[in-house]
This record gives structure tokens, C-alpha cells and sequence, in this order.
């Protein structure tokens, strides 16, 4: 397997900084990181970042930039109580110049990144911005936090992420108690110093990843593939099947058995194409293909409104994005449709 | 990739039930499953799961053996407080058979599997049994549970992480108030009306799985793989890195980090082998090959106590289990084990 080729990198999944995480527990290291002029703080409401919207309309690659901060800048910000701060990591430093003057004192420490999260009132919160009127921070996750650049999208599925855990786990699942936030940002710790949580490393207190898989279904002959669609999504859009993995299930048996449960197929053998990490709230999406060994569709009608049997033509014709196709495909930020991309072996124009 | 070879399945991954995802909500349905004299019941003391341990001496392939109860013998222990029942799954009911006697009663019910956690003392729970004198609750997990059957071990892994899961997660971690058990033990719901968890789906209500990277990491030439060792290993062995998956971070970014932290060698190409939950208590072992384009080992002392470069020959040797080898390779029902054979062409005794 090591001569294949690497699979493409999925939108969301850019680590643009060195997450350091060896100096998350130095708290003096990180509040002199975090008072530095040089640092960058990115602010979100709630699990919203502020953004600037871009002059194209909507339409660009990347038509949202995400407002940056200084320390200065939100100081008063930091200290107010439901802030929450995550220490996101420092730019990579760039490997030594041989041909540098040795006389040059070395480079200053990396620039460090930090998201900060407040749910204070969003007009209060845009007038921390140079520029108020050109900043929002958007409604709609699903769609609005898809028109970032590759390396912005990477920063907001770590922030995003870590917001999301603070919001939901702040009591001890253990003992009922109020957490403490630790490691800038990547631990709590109960409060309670009778709580069993103390006795040894559980992952109560790491922020929670939900691995999921996403599978496109190949028919047995290959010829066709099995996507369906949920009741909520856009008229004409069919996607791949996925669920959440559940204890104790490797990743080739969740594929199966959430396959045969939402369409009634069965799966013989499984492969992993790629990954991506999905910051509503969490989730890691473990993208595969799948052969198909039966081929009647009966939908669990709970989840999937309708599943279908798609040519290769079809789905070629949808990704290219002709009038007439059959069917429209998720957007080509998403591991879906770099699943589709991949199978037809059109190159991904991600 | 469609045309490779599956890979191989590894320990803890099995699934000889239908875990009928669709029947955990239906109470009256699981009520009747519960109380049929033909279900089978699995007995944990606290995450321990009762075994009749073979006559073997503990050298044979599967030398322990779950111990099995009914519904009438488990009737009482099932009302008392700190039970905790799960729901696994019926038996896979076989494909029709074309020459069966139309004559024939259609087949009953396909039999059903629960497990039953409880706190009692074990030597209340051990009387239960026919056999008390056999049976055990055996004491490290690392050990005893790798000494089942195939399809033993996927019951325990599926049973284990749940009951883990209600051990640590019986209040609600967004508002604090106490959680209660739905759906077959698959599922926690805050018993607080006013709690915004009732707002919407959110992953505080079901069991947590953790993804993490292990990776065998090939030197740039692949001549050699880099292992490690933790101080808590047996003296000699070595074994693959990994780390939990972090928020934000794919499957190739993650396993690029952890090697980093933990040996400081930098690694580019990433190929995904296999996955094996492991239920200690719930991770899911995503299984890789790395390719580093580093050589220099520096090691994160505080997980690692000593990384090394070992030639493929070193690695077949340890595999083959000759006295010279250089190392001891880990036990050949964890994933390292699998990733090291794989590596070396080595077919698995699994
Ligand atoms: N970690 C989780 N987060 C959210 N929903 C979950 C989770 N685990 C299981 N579920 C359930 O899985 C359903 C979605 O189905 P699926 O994605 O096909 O597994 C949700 O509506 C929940 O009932
Ligand atoms: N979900 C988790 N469960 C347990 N430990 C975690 C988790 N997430 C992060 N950690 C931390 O990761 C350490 C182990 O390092 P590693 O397995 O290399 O990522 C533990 O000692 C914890 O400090
Ligand atoms: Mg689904
Ligand atoms: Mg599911
Ligand atoms: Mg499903
Ligand atoms: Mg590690
Ligand atoms: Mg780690
Ligand atoms: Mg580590
Ligand atoms: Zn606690
Ligand atoms: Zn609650």
C-alpha cells in the first residue's frame, strides 16, 4: 500500500499551527503568549466566529475571512466571566536558513493563536471590530462556515470543536459538580476533590470526538452507486449513508451494520478513502467505499426519506453540474462528495 | 482500491449479533426479550465480565469462556439497585433455507443477548452461577480479556464500553442534574425538565467512543519501523505510538502529531491498515502506516521512555519469537501486533 498515492485533503482538516499541546499545562508560558502583541485571537459568539464577508457576494472560494484580534483589543473582553479561551497553537516555524547571517539574533518566539468565545450580545461583541458593518457573525454553520479558505476552515473545526465540549460538558459527567477549564482550554477538571474523576486519566476530562463513518455503497457490479436522502436536505440532493460508530465496533462493522439499517443492503468488504474532522459540534468522518452484496433497498424511513441506485454516468453529470443531471450532490466541502469524486476518479478541484 | 484484499479482522471487533438498533426505544418489545426463557445473559461485575476460565492453565487460544445466565436467574439481581442492563443484539438469523418444509412453523424469535452490570459484591454475584468455584471476575483487563474467543471478545468489547459509559456519565454534563437510562442502556436523558440537552440532539445522550491513531511509522528508506516504549510496558517490549484524535484534527493530521510529540520525527504519507475498538475503556484504534521523512528520535519522556529504529528483520524475529530477538512484540490480539505483521508480510495467526 505505501507506493499509492496520499488521498486529497478534506476542507476542515488544514492544521495550519503546531497545537503545542506540550505547553498547554504551562499557564505562565501561555498567559505571556497570550498578552504578546504579536498573538492572534480569533472571536466567536457562542460557536459562531466573526467573519468579514468578502466583496464577491457569496460566490468565491473563500468569501468569508475570519476577524482577527489583538490582545489589546479584547483585554476587558477576556476578563469578563462566560469568556472561554482556547489556546489553538503557535504558525509553524520555517526549518533554519543555511545561508542566514549567524550574527542575526535567532527568530522571536512563533506568533501563537488563541479562539476566545463570549456569549455576550453579538452587537456588543461586533464593535470590538475596526470595521462593525462589514462583520457578522453568521447564522447558518452548515452553509455559512463552508466558504472559508482551507487554513481558516482548519482553525474554526479546532475552535469550533473545543467551544462546542465547553458549552455542553462544564459539569462533572462523574459527579454532577462544576468543571474547571485547564490546559488552556483542552481539560476540565471537576471541582469536587472527593470526585473518583481524581483516581487515574479518564476521558471525562479531554473534549469528546464522535467518530463517524460515511460510506459510498458500490453495487456489486460497480457499475452504480447507493446514496440517499434525509428529510432535510435541499430538494433534488442525494448523499452517502453515514452513522455514528458505536462501542465497540471497528470501523469496517459500523459501515455494515448502518447500511443495512438505513437502506437494507448489505456490505461485504470495506475500504477507508479519507478523513475529515466535522466541527458540528464534533465529529470525525471516516470516509470509505463499500461493495454491496444484495441490492433491494428498503429505507428506514425514521432517517432516510428515499435511497436510489445511481449510475457513474449520473453521478459524473451531477459533480460536472449540467442542468439535466439526475440529482445534485453535496457541496465539495464535504467528504461525500470527495467520496463521489473519488470513485468516478474525477480529479477533486477542492 | 476496490480490487485489494480486505484486511484482516482483528480481536475485540467481531460481531456475532444483530445489534437491532431499531428495537432499543421499543420497551415492551425489549420487556418480552428480557424475560424469554431462551435470551442469554452476560454477567459484569462492575466492568468484569463473570468467565469460566479453561483447564488449559491459560495457554490456549481461547481459555476463558463467558458464563452465560437466563432471564430466571438473573430475575432478581435484574430489580435490584445499581443494575445496569444493555441490550447487545439477537443471533443472526440465517438465510431462508429453499428446501424447508413449507408444513414448518415459521423460526421463533431470534434469541436474544443482554448484559447485566452490577456492584454487588462478587462473591453474591459468583453464587449465582452453577459452577462458583470455576468462575471468576477476572482482574486486568489488559490481560484476562484477551484470553476469549473471537466472537466472545466483540460481546465484551460492545458490552464493556457501555457499561464503562454509564459509570462515568450518570449526570447530565451541560446542566449537572442526574441522567436516566433509555433505550436498552444506549442512551442518557437529563431527568432535569428545564435542561437545554432536551433542545435537539446532542452527543452528552449517547455512549462516548474516542478515535485514536496508532501507527507503525516506517523509516524514509523502509527499511526499518520506529517503536516505542512506555514505562509501564513488560521490560523489552516495544511497541507502535498513538494518541487520542484530537478536536478539529483528521486521521492523518492526528497521527502526524502524535509522532511528532512523542518521538519528534516528522512523517508525510499516511495509509490507513485497519481499526479494532478497544474497550478499556472506549477508544477505537484506527490503525495506520506512516512514512517519515525525519530520522532523528527525540523522545517525549513524560509518555515515552524510549523510542528506537528496529530493521524488518528484528521485527520477524520478535514476531517469530525466537530467544535473540532484539525485542518483544505486543500480544497478537492488539492492533500493534496486526500493524507489525502487516508491515513484515508476516499472514496473521490471529
Ligand atoms: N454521538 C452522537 N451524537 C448525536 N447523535 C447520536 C450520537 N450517537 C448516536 N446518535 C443517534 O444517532 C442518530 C443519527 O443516526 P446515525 O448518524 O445514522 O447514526 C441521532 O439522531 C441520534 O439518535
Ligand atoms: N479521551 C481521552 N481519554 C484519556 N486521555 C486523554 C483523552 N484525550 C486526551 N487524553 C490525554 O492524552 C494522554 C495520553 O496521550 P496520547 O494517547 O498520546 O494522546 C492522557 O494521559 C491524557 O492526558
Ligand atoms: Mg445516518
Ligand atoms: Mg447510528
Ligand atoms: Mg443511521
Ligand atoms: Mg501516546
Ligand atoms: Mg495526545
Ligand atoms: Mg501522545
Ligand atoms: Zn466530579
Ligand atoms: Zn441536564
Amino acid at each position: 500500500p505505501v507506493s499509492e498515492q496520499s488521498p486529497h485533503q478534506t476542507y476542515f482538516s488544514a492544521e495550519p499551527l503546531d497545537r503545542l499541546s506540550v505547553k498547554r499545562p504551562d499557564s505562565d508560558w501561555i498567559r505571556t503568549r497570550q498578552q504578546d502583541p504579536g498573538t492572534v485571537y480569533l472571536l466567536f459568539h457562542k460557536l459562531s466566529p466573526m467573519i468579514r464577508e468578502g466583496d464577491s457576494g457569496g460566490t468565491g472560494p473563500a468569501d468569508s475571512r475570519l476577524c482577527r484580534f489583538t490582545y489589546g483589543e479584547l483585554k476587558e473582553l477576556l476578563e469578563r466571566p462566560g469568556s472561554q479561551l482556547v489556546f489553538l497553537g503557535v504558525e509553524r516555524s520555517l526549518p533554519p536558513c543555511p545561508t542566514a547571517d549567524p550574527q542575526k539574533p535567532p527568530d522571536p518566539a512563533p506568533r501563537a493563536w488563541f479562539a476566545l468565545g463570549s456569549d455576550l450580545d453579538q452587537s456588543e461583541l461586533l464593535q470590538l471590530s475596526k470595521e462593525p458593518n462589514k462583520c457578522c457573525f453568521p447564522k447558518n454553520p452548515h452553509r455559512d462556515l463552508l466558504r472559508l479558505g482551507e487554513e481558516e476552515a482548519g482553525l474554526v473545526s479546532h475552535s469550533r470543536s473545543v467551544l462546542a465540549w465547553h458549552s455542553r460538558y462544564s459539569f462533572c459527567s462523574t459527579c454532577g459538580g462544576r468543571s474547571r477549564v485547564e490546559e488552556a482550554g483542552h481539560k476540565r477538571s471537576c471541582e469536587n476533590t472527593a470526585c473518583i474523576s481524581h483516581q487515574g486519566v479518564h476521558n471525562t476530562c479531554y473534549p469528546r470526538v464522535d467518530p463517524v463513518v460515511i460510506m459510498l455503497v458500490l453495487h456489486p457490479d460497480q457499475s452504480q452507486c447507493l446514496l440517499g436522502r434525509k428529510k432535510v436536505f435541499p430538494s433534488g440532493m442525494f448523499s452517502c449513508l453515514a452513522g455514528f460508530i458505536e462501542p465497540g465496533e471497528c470501523v469496517e462493522a459500523a459501515v455494515r451494520r448502518e447500511v443495512q439499517e438505513e437502506s437494507g443492503v448489505l456490505v461485504d468488504r470495506v475500504w477507508y478513502v479519507c478523513s475529515q474532522p466535522w466541527p458540528m459540534p464534533s465529529s470525525l468522518m471516516i470516509g470509505c467505499l463499500a461493495v454491496a452484496v444484495t441490492t433491494e433497498i428498503s429505507v428506514d424511513q425514521d432517517e432516510i426519506e428515499e435511497a436510489k441506485w445511481f449510475t457513474r454516468q449520473q453521478v459524473i453529470d451531477s459533480l460536472i453540474g449540467g442542468s439535466g443531471a439526475a440529482f445534485m450532490v453535496p457541496p465539495r466541502q464535504t467528504i461525500a462528495h470527495q467520496l463521489l469524486r473519488h470513485w468516478t476518479g474525477l480529479s477533486s478541484n477542492l
